[in-house]
């Protein structure tokens, strides 16, 4: 008999990513959030709200760990299958995704889970023995990963947890993973010098980059509780935006007059009083990481859209360690996108994140 | 501004599969059926009428040739949102694929067509230069291509149509393709000896191994009109099953006290008497093809799941070459299932089936 | 201190492929044939003696079961290094191949092996759970796996045992393995239509398709002791220059007035006539097979250079079965040739025959 | 009919890889040296002398660009033939490759060429549009690319060129490359903490790391004339030694009580005083790289034997650029070795070479 059931009377339920203690609902923020169970009986249903304004969200789920839905959610509160016709006797995983990241241009973007219904019985997941935490940009939020290569528009759709490097990495190492990232911005600031996407303002809360009075009132705007959650790694994957700075136009608040730009010098080359910004600020969210995370290993990676970057990177990773003598902190490149493995919106398709999960997941093993 | 329109008013919709002339709605048949168009505008979604007893139905979907979502279809009649906040200007390609086969044992398992909503223009789909039409079992109807490899339920969530070898010939070769498919059944008998269950017997009706009223309502069980549709090749993918009935208990009809049996020999041998009856029904079989396919190419193929029934095949096809005088007409082995490519329910996985793909799309290019 | 020791007076030396059973000196006949040791010391050379009048024979070895040199052999008898500098407490295994065919165009091309020289001591050569024999044309003499794809020379050269899928199958499964090959026949007649060059008439004596005085002397032409070593299986890879004759002139023996020809109809067809006589020589060989390996599995490949013939063949087998019940006999196809597997000569390159080897050898492994 | 030319009378031959002025004969040094021709004919022989005293030369050779045969060369004055039996119309390319480094520990190692034997004609090797210098330690002199992965010995037989990520990555690029390499050494140090095996100390002559009177005699101590050959990259790929001497005891040289050890501190991180030293070595040698190649991007490689020196490394990147204001010098990260592509002596195999040369030669490309 099909039974419906609120998620916090489902104490088996295990939740994914980073997000407030609310459970009546619980809301998803970041890519990859979501809920994982252990469940008997031969059906099962989730009570989903959506909301949005702009980008609607999406998500994809696993049964056994194997990929079988994906499909765009559409405004309101309703039921959705996830499975049914199983052996109502055998134990299923399922696991729920928000195949979207935090759409910090849509304060209304939010997908809350209510409840489930089904005809088994709820069993713990298992506590896996490796935790991850990503912490990127477009290329973390998966952007790229669907649509043909010609695509251009910046829609959900083409946006996706299920194909990503992190994800990738997680299964191959067999770790429960959390992902934190935003399209377009950098250490220091976006894609186009604008200083307020910088994504280390933004680590300390739970997810204080979506705005607006919606994110207020479901609390994305608290402190995030860091020891309710100590990953082993942690994989920064930024600097790609900060260098695209340096081909835009200043950025300007019309509001404060704030204005910020990249600069070259005349011969083309980064101006070094901007490179020591952010190598600055680089050597700065490495403090911020170990405040926040005391005992993992923080792994800086960096290439997967060329590696303009690269050494600052390493100088400011280099004069980290010489300043805090803390060595749990290293560098890693990725492979490269080039027409061999490039996705929609020139951005690493599949196989490039195949291929750097391969690599990053072989340089765990060996760290761990 | 978006609009509803009924489909039957959209000539430049390309309707892919067999099914009726009717268009109020369109029903989808067959593993692959499905819809496709060319249309501008910022959204596009698609009206479904949906009905089942026991195996529910599920689509996919491709933009521009990208597979976008996979979803469970509820029952009822709505609305399905298909893309959202894409360029308005640019045209996109949409297919809309029934992402499981003819359910025999649901005679009232249906996808049905009504309408799309747009805000944009439809453009005429361009004819491909090729059109091939697969004709199987549960290898051809995707069975085994989603879920792990433990899994053991015979249910809908675990064929599909879209990481199948007959999907990704027709995308390596550039081709239009159908599929006539049916899990479990084979040339002369199905996997459990039940002689219904012969593909043979279906193949000059629309769907006729759909049963019931609703089938018989909706057109199914009406003759096809091969002239409308000429397949450059046919790829036949039969006899698997047939082998796997010698080892299954005798099938008995209780009404008719009809029975079967595929024996063995003492030995452990298949009885010559049975194999000769298998035998002449590939060869009946390709007399039934090339009676409805006047000039098309007709491929025998066979392997993905061991080949114990090569040689009669074989020679099967070597007696009507010699008897009909007919040469085009040949056999081709595809590469076998084994624990590196395997996928769920003991089938061949996304890999074997991406292996045998390669395989045909090189043999049919070769041979047209 | 280095000693020379004549092959004879060492126990734990294992001969390769079939050959007499002199070994002052051992005399190499066939693709593949050599000797294996096990023998500790710091270094070791081989004493060779090469004849040839146009094709000089090559060969390869390696150490430890890595492939380590190869060489053209100029004419004489001398002595060369096959390693040195290795740590002496340690017991190396040693392979020497010859890597050219039995070539029948040059009736005294040969290598023999009088002695080692070395500074170590000889260990007995484990025995291989598996042996297998490969009976085929230039496919399995490894023609085309050496040299760049504009290569059109009939040279020794070009042959080579170790890129081979009779060698690579070997490796895959660990067994043991003897070639018989000869370029350019095939089972009723060469590529062009000599029916001196079916492989079925030398199949019994030693190397009896060598010609002339030496191989008299040498021995090839006496009957080949069978008992002595019984494959498990054999692969028969022939079909492929039968096909080529339909192509080719008219063969005639000018001192005889003998002549031959594999003809077509008018419409391009294969004459049926031409195509019985060679089913006919295809059950033969199978019933010579039978008669001199006893238990083996009895393996008809075909495909890699395309199937023209593969419906005759597979009809010859069943044939070859149902007159004599016997059952350890069976077809299979192997990858075909195209621009991306292809090597020199228009023949397989390495990609092809790894990817027979792949086949074949999970073939193998389900079968014994 | 065939003839016997000196080299120094043919002015077609293109001789590869830094050595003397001297042609009678030439003295081949360095991995990868030797010689390259066109030439019509239909045989092909050449004449060397090869000397040495613990570690003998080995030589691989190519035509038209496929690899033909390895071989150990015995000492002496000798022909050794390298085609036979080709269409004497034709023109073919041949490569001779020194397929061992410069033994620094055998001061009689050289293989010298004195002539060619030939019945064809010579014709002029067109200049490559790109040229590259690899710079290394034993990972650039292909160590551990032949034999089998238990081999542990040290000798000249499990050194190669010809699977080399340098020769793999001129010839995906169709580039002429020279290699300046020696096992064991570093840009400070060798692995055993001696400062005498210091890459750069010997990069300004021909080939002064070979000690003793021939090498004085043959020229090697000779300033190299940079001028003659102007490389468009060179590729660094230094450091792995310099790492491993952190694990070694101290190097003394008993004569002169010179002594040196890189250090660890209590903690087990490198003593900051020693990577400062091994920072100033690498920013010395880019100093001396610029000074040597005017107009060369400079690629600092690293990564595939692991990564313990990667960030001193991109700080003195860092800091060469910042005080040279060279912006021509960059960083690349290559494929680490693991058990999947490992190759003998605990050295990167064939595959990961393979790897190394793909993102090496893909970079490569984007750069010039």
């Amino acid at each position: 008999m099909m039974v419906e059931t609120s998620i916090k009377e489902i104490p088996e339920l295990k939740i994914h990513g980073r997000t407030t203690a609310c459970r009546e609902p619980l809301t998803l923020f970041w890519t990859a959030s979501g809920f994982e169970c252990n469940v008997s009986g031969s059906e099962l249903w989730v009570e989903v709200e959506v909301t949005y304004d702009v980008f609607e969200p999406w998500f994809s789920y696993t049964v056994n760990g194997d990929w079988i839905g994906r499909q765009m959610l559409v405004k309101g509160r309703y039921w959705i299958p996830l499975f049914r016709g199983m052996n109502p006797d055998k134990v299923k995983n399922v696991r729920f995704y928000k195949d979207l990241q935090a759409m910090s241009d849509d304060g209304d973007s939010y997908v809350h889970i209510h409840a489930l219904r089904h005809d088994g019985k709820f069993y713990p997941v298992e506590e896996k023995a490796l935790k991850l935490e990503f912490i990127g940009d477009s290329i973390t939020s998966g952007e790229g990963l669907f649509g043909a290569k010609q695509e251009e528009d910046w829609i959900p759709m083409f946006f996706s947890a299920l194909r990503d490097y992190a994800y990738l990495t997680a299964k191959a190492l067999d770790a429960e993973y959390r992902v934190f990232s935003q399209s377009g911005w950098g250490v220091h600031n976006t894609w186009d010098n604008n200083t307020r996407g910088a994504i280390p303002k933004y680590y300390r809360e739970v997810c204080s980059l979506m705005s607006g009075a919606e994110n207020e009132r479901l609390g994305g705007n608290m402190p995030h509780d860091f020891d309710s959650w100590q990953p082993d790694c942690v994989i920064v994957n930024l600097g790609t935006n900060d260098a695209s700075a340096f081909d835009q136009p200043e950025w300007v608040d019309e509001k404060t007059g704030e204005h910020h730009k990249m600069r070259r010098n005349p011969d083309g080359s980064y101006s070094e009083e901007d490179v020591r910004a952010f190598r600055d600020a680089v050597k700065d969210f490495l403090y911020t990481l170990r405040a926040c995370n005391k005992k993992a290993h923080i792994i800086w990676c960096y290439g997967m859209l060329g590696t303009p970057l690269q050494i600052p990177i390493c100088e400011a990773i280099g004069a980290y360690i010489a300043a805090s003598g803390d060595r749990r902190v290293s560098y890693l490149q990725l492979p490269n996108t080039d027409e061999t493995n490039v996705g929609s919106r020139q951005h690493p398709g599949a196989l490039c994140h195949q291929q750097a999960a391969e690599v990053l997941s072989k340089y765990i093993a060996q760290l761990v």
